[in-house]
């Protein structure tokens, strides 16, 4: 039947019947859940008792038992893949496509990955050694070494023949494009299982494929990979060494896990911390805050500046200390704006609307906009001083009109140099082939607040000379 | 040839060839450019005098010409669409994919939108007007109604060839998967072109389907569509209406795009501003302004609090000047401390690892992380000014010792309550229904300035009562 997130998660559901099962006639177990899809029989595996899972796995057929470890939650699969016999695990990723397969070793403990894959036929060996090779964020580390080529001299029919045999044969190539290869066997072009099936039996490969074939090189990293794949609508992104030869194809479903995995590092870097690398519940306590403390601390010494600069300003807050009041408000509004500059730029980099060559167009934009997002900000600031002044709420002194200014101008200032801060930090990162993405909020913060507390001070010096200051 | 995303953009390569041929040959255009994917081609008509893009379309067949149309940059399909005759417009809209074809005519302004609509073919028209009626955001405004589906009586090989007798027609029907439909027309199961083709001809579709199909409802929005994609690596995610029948597939690029319009805005409200929904550098000055003014004046008038707790503790900062000097640092390490939980929360509530009921665990959890974090800021600060002093480098009066101690427990107290502030927020947000992503950082930070404040004078009034207060 069809099946609505809205309803209740199907796995809570079947779990206990699954676990009855177990327990009572485990050899139903495989007809029982056959039309299950393995990411729910997944999901089942994670409510059950650590031992049950073992059973579970062992009760399904090798090929289904494969699916459900990779939809398995990282650390239920590897303290599974750890704890089985060497034979078995071996038996269970021998039935995953290659990047899957090198996926899962490379997560668990390195001895034990070892054994299992002396265990791999000479094949699945070789094939899971030379992918493990390569970074597991490039395209390289992506790609399924299993996809389907024909030459183009092959005729229609006969290379729907392939891939029906192939099919057949339960192995498990991506099999969205095929792609024809000259007589180096280099790629010459690609079509799509729809173009196989619509065009003429009887004509050939080479004449009814595209020749244009977009792909990217095995050390091109997932944001390429990913852009690639976002620009061009792709289903399967070909990785194509040097020498011009097919080695893999990243597939669309793992592309969709590199771009959440990139989000989830750019949240958490814009946040300001490292990438945590690890899913929020399963992280341990001390890991985490080993990610947070970092960062922090950087930031810590660098707001102590503040401090420095507060000093340096000492001699004026003794004869004003009504400046002090506005301190937190300067601060922050110079925080905020440069943060949403930093969002703003940083966005628009990752989706590749925005090149290092633009950054003098963006300056001049952001200075634009910092400044009349200043005033908007200073005329707010002016009016609640004045208004606390006139209405009684609060006494600033003889002098209220200037520091109702002061402040204004302040704000002015101080926002439209958080902005130009903002913008032009990821821009500078990039510059020197640094993430745009550590450009975090806080990180601007820091810096605008130092700068921020001079702005505020020298203004209040030019236009409170010899009245307050 | 095998292209790489390290090379020079094809399109500016191309463009003055391109260029040339419309003003000197624009017959021999569609020959010329038949093997180049349609996006490097919009790419080169983005390079072109706008004249000239009208003559690029003009002179490729309709159906290219469309495919060309449908990866052009918004701002330019949009006045191209405005400017050519209604009726040419009308042919070209009339060759993309229905899902496409509503997205673009949303786009444009809406009596030109109205005016292409009424000149479409009467079935063509009658889709548009219905898928119209969805919201852009939802499964039902992201689907495509043209998919492949049959009945679950039919033999494989002649689903085989209805998919084939499809592709030939040029229509473009999903066809990655092929769903099958019981007497009534609701959908009854599932298999993907690749499980058809390697199925015994002779077999019945419902005995080779899977039974299990999953799918959305057409108001399941685009993060739930996404999620289901992830989750269940999907090619394309099945409509179905609350009668059991198939509305329409949303297909994996859309998905993927969808997955990048979330990130945006994600990151957007992160940085405290509303979601451009425009990129960044096709959007008007004002129109930025109006969208990062609002939350700015938001989080400024938030911050004029700081100033009135300034106030309040107005005769404790006369009797002891020396504590303003660390306002800022106070204030700014609870802002950092909060984004960082904020992001945190935010990114893991997206991908589902936190749920509404998980609050009180992240309390804890975040509670003690926070004083942890707390701790090792708070001793920063306190050698800090203990280093200051002892070496003269400044002079924070006879009692720097408890001025210390005041300064590192203020900052474990704000940063532990700023971690549990930003922690709990999403929460709070979502369980109004409101956007998690709608605690930025900013937000949080200007949340945890006052409270920051107010902590760090009650700990001075504590432990300063007596001698400095």
């Amino acid at each position: 039947m069809a099946r609505d997130p809205q309803e209740k998660p199907i796995a809570a559901l079947v779990a206990p019947d699954i676990l009855e099962l177990l327990v009572e006639s485990p050899a139903d177990i495989a007809a029982e859940t056959e039309e299950m899809h393995p990411a729910d029989l997944a999901a089942v595996a994670e409510l059950l008792p650590r031992e049950q899972v073992k059973a579970l796995l062992n009760a399904l057929p090798r090929e289904r038992a494969a699916d459900v470890l990779e939809y398995l939650d990282e650390d239920l699969r590897v303290s599974v893949l750890e704890e089985i016999p060497t034979e078995q695990a071996a038996a269970l990723v021998s039935q995953m496509t290659p990047d899957d397969r090198t996926d899962v070793l490379e997560d668990i403990d390195e001895d034990v990955a070892d054994d299992i894959v002396s265990e791999l036929s000479a094949e699945a060996r070789a094939e899971t050694e030379r992918l493990m090779e390569f970074d597991p964020d490039t395209a390289g580390g992506l790609m399924t070494t299993e996809f389907v080529s024909v030459s183009g001299d092959f005729l229609v029919d006969e290379a729907l023949e392939q891939v029906r045999s192939l099919a057949r044969s339960g192995r498990r190539e991506a099999t969205y494009n095929i792609y024809a290869t000259d007589a180096q066997g280099r790629v010459a072009g690609v079509l799509s299982l729809r173009e196989l099936l619509a065009a003429a039996p009887g004509a050939k490969i080479s004449d009814v494929a595209w020749t244009e074939v977009v792909s990217v090189s095995p050390g091109a990293n997932r944001q390429e990979v990913a852009r690639f794949t976002a620009d061009y609508d792709l289903m399967a992104v070909p990785v194509v060494s040097e020498s011009g030869h097919l080695m893999g194809v990243v597939t669309v479903d793992d592309v969709i896990d590199a771009i959440e995995d990139v989000q989830t590092e750019d949240i958490q870097k814009l946040g300001g911390m490292e990438a945590l690398d690890e899913p929020y519940t399963s992280m341990s306590f001390w890991g985490m805050i080993r990610k947070r403390a970092g960062w922090l601390c950087v930031l810590f010494v660098g707001e102590l500046l503040t401090a420095s600069a507060m000093q340096r300003f000492e001699d004026e807050l003794k004869r004003a200390l009504v400046l002090s009041l506005f301190v937190p408000l300067i601060v922050s509004s110079g925080g905020n704006s440069g943060s949403q500059a930093t969002s703003l730029i940083i966005r628009a980099m990752a989706l590749g609307e925005l090149k290092l060559r633009d950054w003098w167009r963006v300056a001049l934009r952001e200075a634009r906009a910092g400044f009349t997002l200043g005033v908007i900000l200073g005329v707010l600031g002016f009016v609640r001083i004045m208004v606390w002044q006139l209405s009684g709420l609060w006494d600033y002194g003889p002098h209220y009109r200037l520091l109702a200014i002061t402040v204004g101008l302040a704000v002015v200032g101080v926002v439209a140099f958080g902005s130009l801060i903002g913008s032009m930090l990821p821009f500078a990162l990039r510059r020197f082939n640094l993430d745009p993405a550590s450009a975090s909020a806080p990180f601007v913060a820091t810096l605008v607040d130092v700068t921020g507390l001079v702005i505020y001070f020298l203004v209040a010096l030019m236009l409170l000379g010899g009245t307050l200051l």
